[in-house]
């Protein structure tokens, strides 16, 4: 049985706490949050206590495990701390809210950085996976194009939360960024990125974008596009379709139910969930067993995704996001030049 | 260059000549209806010319190929005629108004049976056939159950087409009887009929139905069940479903296009055509040509679907009618008894 | 909360129990079965308690609400006492293994009859449900046709199960039964049964069928067909489709998952499941959820589905069975009047 | 009855001529090729004449509409002649091997620009054009993004064709560029390329590519991905998808029949056409019926799409190219500025 802490007591929190109940092998001992009610919410709904902080979970030698889905800037402290200290993490993503404080933290890991598992959830949706396990098998052949999209959810979010996001890139697209390099198994060269807002006038204010669209140019010469919306009315939607000289693969739509009904002359199946949690729910959950299992697993095997994806992913970020704002094609291998990193530990 | 001379100019006639232009091996040289204004028509549209009756057409030694597209009741002396005059005929649905006299004129035909096709077009829509290859050739493994489904189109018929009609079974059923020989390769043995009015009460004042469910015992002991009902609110619908100990096949619903919205909580898609043409014209056009094909080839084969074929469909008609009459399951045996056809032929 | 007793511990039984552990609202307090080590699994899965027999569970004061998903001979004297005793009773179907033992034990309850649920789970699937409710609602104008289509799963039951389970009309189309009346809101005039063994030969041993076709004639002259078998090799497909006249709904087939592939000339995407608990297990949650609501719920509110759907669902089968035993269209009066029920409560 | 003079007689001028044959209102007279036997194949096949030459044909003042289906390089010169001579012409895309050859043409055409239609042949397929409807009554809403994905067919083409095609830009995502203005209503601003030899190294040793993907940013803000590819192993895919803040809209894929099998535990469709002409023989046969609609209108009505239109594709076109080249982001408006364009006639 894993004892696990729970360091974060917000939504994505909740929904890990809600996944863990489910998961027979691990349970939460201790929740801390600098917003004490919220931890003894999570604490309360799972039986668990109220730890004063992050560090006393850190220090607890009856945990195993320590998930932390607390703020973007206490990612880097609190994994190296947790990792140096023997626990099996989870980081949500992004790494960190700067690429230099995620390359430091890389480095300063060393091996420990193989006890770190980063959010990454979308790895472990079914029909996504399927997709990555025939890629990775050959069943495609070579990739000639990726194109990822994800839209919604069609609610806005508020000007609070857009301003500490992080933005498009690092805090959604990060995740296809993430996608991109895993299904195609390699690196990209150069990143192109467009941005609008069109959906609401929030984006602006906030600094951010609310419609993106990103073209990555991979090793081999395969091209990947990448649209994703903050808002789509119609409801959730993530799909991933590639094209190789074997043939096409998609993970399509998902739709709330199979009910059909024609009317006049159209026909009518169901739609989209409106809320994005439906949609992902499978693979916060399986996302979580897989971290759990990992944890349960004996010292020296490197958890996936690890760190090393987590910076790749923000190093593309940190692409599209200089991109954008100089009107221009990024070479990844600027951003590593400019953040220090070139050359190191293969990266990119 | 096959000379067809057309009898009948109503509206399955017309669709007939129009589909006969496009086939390159053929042209209609003379057209014969009692109403001569139509027969005109016909004949104006297609550079062909107005025969002073179907016996004239019949007579002519310069035409090659007639195709019988008048009323029921003329079906069978003229199919007789022609065929001993030496002509390919291709001959409406059904063969005769009574199944009395659809067997005498079998009987009469001899050999000569051997050079008429009878006009049961879905045996040539091209997805209805791929079902048929399939089970024909034993993709499917023992077939366990069909489903035949047919609705529409999605307006009323007149009283008084309804009144000359023949009534749901003989006048459209026939065609899904035909396909459960088609594509099982056997015959029923047990047929049970319901009937209703539903849709519209003109039916009941044809003293015919809307709603038919027809069920079939067959040989091998596969069941079959045909949904009949002569108005679709949404459109024409014809589809085949065949449950297999190997697997499943579908001829399924064929809409008006591939435009798909996704509009609040439902996604959209085209309907299905709502003029029954729309939905046919394929495998009408499919079954001249492949008539035409039949009148240039060498004597001696025969043609397919044939006579005899149009014969069986109408008994399994009769052992339906017989059914909603009587409100019982009724033997397609008990049908051939009671028309003198037992054992002969091996009929059914 | 809820105290629920379990009387019964095989497959089904567990089932139940597993979905009860997901309402927060009840829990298994004792578990019951002849076979002690089944009773103590279960009971140990969930924190229960092994009793004696069914008799203490009913007799237990402690217990509100009873679960009996024992033996089909076992269902009327455990719901009569249950119900007397005052407890909210879920009854797994049929309701008996006679039609006879059916009613009286229907008199025999009375106005306790209410507190009675019968185990229809497919009324709680939500697009069986959607369905529904469209129906109800009008929306779909009059009904002309229903087909329901239930096959699979990929595997042959065993022999000993099937001698004990009463045979495909009481032991699954009881369910079809009893959705053509919850679908159209109206009872059944005529009943015609075909049956066959083409996917195995045990059926035959079993002396039970493996593909089974009813059509229903209701009162509304409306007409439903019911394919049922119990193998198809491809998976388990539960289907619904209601043609009305004002358009057509259906509950469509319900797949694995999202992941297509375009290889060479076809589209694959992915099958059924094999397992029917995967189709079935969002209905049996919803309606062990319904139960423990109604269970919650003051007295005075009847229990849906209930026993009188039971058992109008058990005089369909019965004619069903009729109608293949002696090769007829069965009225279901005449089931009444033979088991001495017509003209009472309105039934049928 | 409008006379139609064919110029060219290759493998799009026969397509043409085939389409022609099914209009009511039109006939192919005359045929001019410099390769005779091609111009003899096609004027037996429809009973026209051979021309002398494509002077011949425009000068002949009993030919009312001329159809230009020769090389690129003599687009201009015969479209300026003819509708001089005051033909209704159609001109097959693109206008010009050069964009200078192209905007002076446009610019010597003056009023007569008006008489000359564009081949863009996808604006007439029936599925693309009801999206473009859809925004045009701005049924989506504003135009979050429009994703056209082109790809195929499975065969290469030959290293002969691909040097005088002009490459991918100019041959087909000419169409793609006209289509995202037509459908969106407004020019581009921004144009970035990507492009990749991945299919076939005949692609590089013709200077071309075989995989391309293009993002445009709109006046608007709408962002615009056109993936496009010479080659799919699966067959010709031709799609839009248009995200607007009201809904989605897609012109989906257009498959070979509607048969479905269910083997295994997969669900297999029907495939998309091997053959482009499959896929597209319906929008060409509608752009001819489209022009020989406006060659029988009064004069004074433009035609559409026209002169403007295959510039303003050529535009981008050439902004395309040259990023790709240049491997950064081009404005429309240096292109404009390049060919001495800029601030005319409201262009881009």
């Amino acid at each position: 049985m894993i004892s696990v802490g729970l360091i974060g007591a917000g939504r994505i929190a909740s929904v890990h706490a809600r996944h863990l109940r489910g998961n027979n092998f691990a349970r939460i001992v201790a929740v801390a949050d600098p917003h004490a009610p919220n931890a003894a919410a999570i604490a309360g709904e799972h039986g668990a206590r109220v730890a004063a902080s992050a560090e006393e979970i850190i220090a607890d030698p009856a945990i195993d495990a320590v998930i932390i889905a607390s703020s973007t800037d206490t990612h880097c402290p609190l994994m190296l701390a947790a990792a140096k200290a023997g626990k099996r993490v989870y980081c949500e993503k992004p790494l960190a809210s700067t690429l230099a404080e995620a390359y430091s933290t890389y480095v300063a890991l060393g091996a420990a950085a193989d006890a770190v598992m980063v959010g990454f959830n979308r790895r472990f949706d079914r029909n996504h996976a399927a997709v990555q396990a025939d890629l990775a098998a050959g069943r495609l052949g070579k990739v000639q194009t990726v194109q990822i999209t994800s839209r919604g959810p069609n609610t806005i979010p508020s000007l609070d939360y857009l301003k500490v996001s992080g933005g498009l890139f690092f805090d959604k697209m990060i995740h296809f960024f993430d996608m991109v390099r895993w299904l195609t198994g390699e690196e990209p060269v150069d990143v192109v990125a467009f941005g609008s807002v069109i959906a609401d006038p929030v984006f602006a204010e906030a600094n951010d974008i609310d419609t993106g669209m990103v073209t990555l140019r991979m090793k081999s010469g395969a091209l990947c596009q990448i649209e994703n919306t903050r808002r789509a009315v119609y409801g959730y939607d993530d799909r991933i379709e590639v094209l190789g000289t074997g043939g096409l693969i998609e993970s399509s739509r998902i739709t709330e139910g199979s009910v059909m009904r024609i009317i006049d002359d159209k026909i009518l199946t169901e739609g989209l969930p409106k809320d994005p949690m439906v949609r992902m729910a499978p693979s916060y959950s399986a996302s979580i067993n897989a971290f759990i299992d990992f944890a349960r697993s004996a010292l020296g095997r490197e958890a996936v995704p690890g760190v090393k994806d987590g910076l790749q992913a923000q190093i593309i970020a940190a692409a599209a996001d200089r991109s954008l704002r100089e009107g221009r094609i990024v070479k990844c291998a600027e951003i590593l030049q400019s953040a220090g990193i070139a050359g190191e530990d293969g990266l990119a």
